[in-house]
């Protein structure tokens, strides 16, 4: 309750408070008494139509996409820039739009962003649209020398499951999270096409020559791992390096997976959720020859975002994995042993729809909120 | 909410109504659609004061324990008995008092039941307790015969975490599980007393020649395990035959263990959680020499009582693993595979505390609350 209350509280513009994350303190009896971690989480910044994503630029700006199309720059004090310029057209429709943003590993140097959304093509029969990435220089406020680098083959209708998420690896390559494109759920077990995959390219959009499936003339050489449903969250193991993922089940079965080269996820045959056709789903996945998922949700609390937090601000959540949620309107955190997830506690519980989290530059934790009228949070330690 | 109103609603005796378990269905976007599983949770009976363990009796009727020293014998239809005779004086200090009640495996032919008690002992300075275990034969409304098995050395003072849980081994053995007497905790990491420990006994209190400190001098050879704070969740994993358990961290720091001979579980060294006294525990256990726990909770939930589900009545829950909550107030469902936890669920959420959860011959799940008036629930599928 305390939490609700405090919250409709929160969403007046530029308040600050302070919210004891697991709720009021608590002491029936000793046994049971909580320890909470304060925070302070005030809005940065409000008005955004449906945020997406978000990066931080080296000056401590926040590069934020709207799903309708617009790319914004939003400064430290919460101040929104005009909508930059040259931005590809989207298809807006559903789950489509302008999705994730990125910037290249030496953005210092080059000043390259690089930009995945829903890419529209005319057909007979209405639109089409697939998942596309486009690198760009950011100059000020526009984008010049706009290049679509990936294009997720086929095109197909539907305005559901795009993905996605981009993530750079230490190698330089470049991780794409795409989907199933709702309709076309069986074609995830096809690798002759992108549906329901992770990508790895160079950031030229060149594919590595160590991809799994570069010798395999009857496999897309673009793909790292496939069986893959919707992929809204991917972030780096800051120790191992390797790629982390989260996608959405069907009526249950969100599942988190460290995607190897090559591999098979499963879906859609082997999933721990339900068809919403309410066909129950096989959901032993190695039986199958599938890939098991290192952690899932049933029933879905629809993963947005994720982070391995690795800032000073809060050194007790060092190395958790941070995950917000859609349909869950809540902030999960996740205590992680090697491939095996330790704990789970939930924040900011019965809140928000979350759509990103990232990390600032100063060891703040940032939110988008998936609203009309969208937000950037900011979480930081209350004053003790 | 929907949940807090129908629990109200539930608390009207004998009334019956539909839960969603996971609140009510919830479908802002297709992709964000939840699945429920849909029950009936009755109350079966009530008024009882500070119910604590429960076992049912080949007749269906269920042997119950209130805190306060009393043993009694529910009907299937709810009706209470009157307390059953000879129940050993029990120290009803606190979190003292007569603990959980176990069959024998043999109950058909021998009808001997355990029961595990804080066993007061007078002593200068007031009164002594320490956790012990009597064995006796229930006749009618009586105990005969009754023998003490074991009790936990040494009795100190104080009224906290005596345990405790009775749990037979698929051997014949009886596995009982203790707490460091809260005052004491320091000796948990001592096998020269029973501070802390699981204790593997034979049915008539002796012990197996197989127990990890049998041919050690310097341990009681009564011990299975130790460096555990307060156990109050033992369950028999129905395929590997293994005992888990779960034990209460100070702030936070819940674990779930499963207990290996002559292991040391980390407690007071090693825990995920924090001292009272907000000095911080060294929370890694394998570094320091201690087992990991499988997984934990923080902030607390305060487990209480433990089943793995093997019924026939919810089929998509078989294999689960139950876990009551006491500040929590909800009753968590998590999936297993192998020594991992795969997914968590938390069910009845924000209700009441719950001691003990058991599951009923026809496959129905037995819940009873910690109150003054104490209930027994009983939840089966929702008719569809």
């Amino acid at each position: 309750m305390f939490q609700q209350l405090s919250f409709k509280i929160r969403f007046q513009p530029y308040m600050l408070f302070v919210l004891l994350i697991c709720g009021s303190f608590f002491s029936s009896t000793a046994h049971a008494q909580r320890i909470a971690t304060q925070v302070d989480v005030r809005i940065l910044a409000s008005g955004l139509q449906h945020p997406w994503g978000m990066a931080f630029l080296p000056d401590g700006k926040i590069l934020v996409t709207e799903r309708v199309g617009r790319l914004r720059i939003v400064a430290p004090d919460g101040r929104i820039s005009a909508p930059v310029k040259n931005v590809p057209a989207v298809y807006s429709e559903k789950q489509g739009g302008l999705l994730d943003v990125a910037l290249d590993p030496n953005y210092d140097s080059n000043q390259l962003i690089y930009i995945s959304y829903a890419e529209p093509a005319t057909a007979s029969g209405g639109t089409l649209a697939s998942t596309a990435v486009a690198r760009a220089k950011l100059v000020d406020n526009n984008l010049t020398n706009v290049k679509v680098i990936f294009r997720q083959d086929p095109k197909t209708h539907g305005g559901q499951h795009f993905g996605s998420r981009l993530a750079f690896a230490p190698d330089g390559n470049l991780f794409i999270t795409l989907g199933d494109r709702g309709s076309h759920m069986e074609e995830a077990q096809n690798p002759s096409n992108h549906i329901g995959t992770i990508i790895r390219i160079r950031p030229d959009g060149t594919t590595p020559d160590d991809n799994p499936f570069v010798k395999d003339s009857k496999a897309k050489p673009e793909i790292w791992s496939y069986g893959h449903r919707s992929v809204q969250g991917a972030a780096i193991h800051p120790e191992t390096g390797e790629l982390w993922i989260h996608e959405h089940g069907p009526r249950g079965g969100d599942e988190i997976n460290i995607p190897k080269p090559g591999k098979n996820y499963g879906w859609p045959e082997a999933n721990y959720g339900v068809h919403y056709s309410m066909i129950p789903i096989k959901d032993e996945h190695a039986e199958q020859g599938f890939e098991e998922p290192i952690y899932y949700w049933t029933p879905s609390v629809a993963p947005s975002g994720m982070l391995f937090y690795t800032g000073g601000l809060f050194p007790g959540w060092r190395g958790n994995l941070f995950i917000g949620t859609l349909a869950g309107q809540h902030l999960i955190r996740l205590t992680i042993s090697n491939d095996k997830v330790l704990s789970e506690e939930r924040l900011l519980q019965n809140t928000v729809r979350l759509r990103d989290v990232e990390q600032g530059p100063e060891g703040a934790i940032y939110l988008l909120t998936d609203e009309e009228a969208g937000k950037i949070l900011k979480m930081t330690p209350a004053a003790q």
